[in-house]
């Protein structure tokens, strides 16, 4: 392009863009002198001959050509015409089509038979009645989805859940306890905010290290207590200095343990002991447990307000819906909106009604009875493939009566390490338990966790085959 | 209910209920121990007796107790029957129907007029559209809809936000880039995870609170630097000693500023003069600028990667459904992907789906010109009523060209908080720009804010004929 010379711009402009056409034109010629199409000093087409050659009237031109003089990338000279300014010699090109390089994280390579996956199972949830509800909810509800919701959720859902958990769980919960959000991940972030990070936070070892990675994010202080047969130790606890013990007595992950009655009371003493002690009641698959027996949750039989509740239909539902609650004891509830109320509610109005109907109607129980149902049967399949395998003799299942998981414990002289790389190496993919351990030496042995959400019994069966031969 | 005595239990078991009748029975037996009224010691009913009297097997009755015995919660004497266990003494009577007294927020009391709320209009938002794209996503995308998503929000959307950023904002974007999460106030937690509380972070003043609330909440210092009519001020924000700064160039709330393209590049001298500095470029109202200039944003003319972009559809579409995004610079989004990228996408899949084809379909495009010309043909209408007014000489509009608002100077005598408890009185609300101030007395004197997207011209005209009776 000749440097002060003469030419032609061509850019195609449309009356159907929705925006004037002087705007139109502006943003090319903005975009070509930021590229460095048009570098400075570029003498610019005369308003006519540039109206000319793009069909527009000379109006349209001046006006974009005013609008660039005024953001300083145009200067006009009189009786010469307009230019590229320079800017001050700054460097205008904007990474055009940026130089990036993102590394993405790893996707855990997913071996072809997978035992320890954790992905829900697909194909179980209820597209046609989701779908039905959302729009009468749309129908129904028009302009009120779009009025602010309270900061905690809308009433009609907190209403629905608590309804559930009387039902179900056979707790007592005023809808103003409850805080709606968007994943419990969330929540966590929130509850930190609420509780300060100045706490030390103590968690299960073994147990998700996810859950340890947030606080941490959020800068607060973790610790761990160690697990006994009846779940976190109360004397580990106290060892540890904690402020804050997040659990889950229902169904521990990955042991599958639960917690008793005699230890829950023994926590809540714990947590009476001293002023601002809190215990987290995480309950995530309450609803999956199978066989086990449903001891009241610690918030039902808390009686100084030191519990919080927390549950999600991420994992009941679909892990997709990021829909998560917690439940505040009074007092807590009570700072909450005090101090962080201005946040707004994280899930979408349109999903929160549509679940609260999904509860209220009816279809959370069917759904939950349904899954329930269906896993029962898996795991009698699944069990039943381990006692005929070849290698039955060699493998001992603990913990069955817990949610979605169990552990296989393999008798075999081989290491660890040994016998997952000849599983891997067979395309079996299989996690030791240790992996859930903050120091892998303290896992038991040769025990693994077979997650059965997302497990054929065929799979299974052809895995067993696989590590029949391998021992 | 005689102590020790012999009595008859009557519930209600249902085959219905999904759950065994064993374990109705149970939860039955259970919540009255809980409750207390079945106190310690009290002798339960015989398997024969209770089983006739509920109409259900002994088998049935049998399990119950044995769990109930299991769970510590009852105790068999050999011969003697069934006896409700004391539980070594401890109060066991759940919060039954809560004490709860719990002080909600309060809610801004609406005056009937209120000239300076900033709810979004209702009725424009394009429910059939979105009820239709919805079913379509659910038929279409099926049990894809239920598998794990990238931690930056699926694909699709993101590629569909790139695209829009291209032809609207002339932005070049990898979709890598993009991060989706439930709200800009959610990000803004992320962001501080990412960039670290020990950083000091710099807000405008005057500015919204709540950015200043979110920040300290999380553990982060917030300083502040004024405002002059360019925008933030360089100087002020050496003067804070900041390290990350937090604006919104395109149309600063409350002052409607436009930063022009000189100060832009001031600020990026800033954050390029030493390392970390990071500028967070809030674009969350550029799509309704109505006859502003549509200055390149920060994030486009930014060669050094020091510039976060963050957007949100809540207020282009609608403020319930919470999907926001930020455009990190390559290296953070390598260290996003590195420390963060264990968080799960807060945003449900289905609306991340439902939002791309919206984008994708031009139903956006149509959304945000319908938009336009909704708003730009109520600005006249209102500037109109402002000119007519009996008080029109007293009355002037500061910065017509911002997008959803407007300041009003009144010329008066009278001081602001009388002027405005008289207006209160009459039923008029209206907010004085002191009130985004972080020292009121810095904010000029009789200047409010009008804000337009849910007002109507017949308010304003009554408002003003008010107002002039008190002028």
């Amino acid at each position: 392009m000749p440097k002060g010379g003469c030419f032609l711009l061509t850019y195609t402009l449309s009356s159907e863009d929705g925006r004037p056409l002087y705007e139109q034109l502006c943003g090319c010629l903005r975009g070509d002198i930021l590229s460095g199409r048009l570098p400075s000093g570029t003498r610019l087409p005369s308003k006519r001959s540039l109206s000319g050659n793009l069909g527009v009237s000379s109006i349209t031109v001046e006006s974009a050509y005013n609008r660039l003089i005024d953001e300083g990338y145009v200067r006009s000279e009189p009786k010469r015409g307009y230019f590229v300014s320079d800017l001050s010699g700054r460097e205008l090109h904007p990474a055009s089509a940026p130089a990036v390089s993102i590394r993405l994280p790893e996707s855990a390579a997913d071996s072809p038979l997978n035992l320890s996956g954790t992905r829900p199972p697909a194909a179980r949830f209820p597209f046609s009645v989701w779908a039905h509800l959302m729009r009468e909810t749309i129908n129904d509800k028009g302009e009120a989805l779009l009025l602010p919701t309270p900061c905690g959720g809308v009433r009609p859902l907190r209403e629905a859940i608590a309804a559930h958990l009387r039902s179900f769980r056979g707790m007592s919960v005023d809808p103003d306890q409850i805080i709606v959000g968007a994943g419990t991940e969330y929540l966590y972030g929130l509850l930190i905010q609420l509780l300060g990070s100045n706490r030390v936070y103590c968690l299960e070892d073994p147990g998700y290290p996810k859950i340890a990675q947030i606080y941490a994010s959020n800068g607060a202080v973790c610790r761990w207590a160690p697990m006994d047969e009846a779940g976190i130790s109360v004397a580990g606890l106290e060892a540890a200095g904690a402020d804050v013990v997040h659990i889950s007595p229902t169904h521990h992950f990955p042991t599958g343990i639960t917690m008793p009655v005699s230890r829950r009371y023994e926590l809540l003493s714990w947590a009476s002991a001293a002023p601002g002690r809190t215990i987290i009641e995480d309950d995530y698959d309450s609803e999956f447990r199978l066989t086990g027996r449903p001891i009241p949750s610690l918030q039902s039989i808390d009686t100084d307000g030191c519990v919080i509740y927390m549950n999600t239909f991420s994992k009941t539902l679909a892990s997709t819906i990021r829909i998560s609650y917690m439940i505040l004891p009074p007092a807590l509830a009570n700072r909450y909106y005090e101090q962080l109320s201005f946040y707004t509610c994280t899930v979408s109005s349109f999903e929160q009604y549509c679940l609260a109907r999904f509860l209220s109607g009816g279809w959370f129980e069917k759904h939950l009875n349904r899954m329930r149902l269906y896993y029962a049967r898996l795991r009698r399949e699944l069990l039943r493939v381990i006692a005929d395998s070849p290698c039955a003799d060699r493998l001992t299942v603990l913990e069955r009566d817990s949610g979605l998981h169990f552990l296989l414990q393999i008798r075999t002289d081989l290491p660890d390490a040994l016998l997952l790389q000849k599983l891997r190496d067979r395309g079996v993919g299989l996690l030791p338990l240790s992996v859930w351990y903050r120091r892998p030496q303290d896992a038991p042995d040769h025990t693994f966790l077979i997650s059965y959400s997302s497990l054929s019994p065929d799979d299974l069966r052809r895995a067993l085959s696989l590590l029949s031969e391998i021992l």
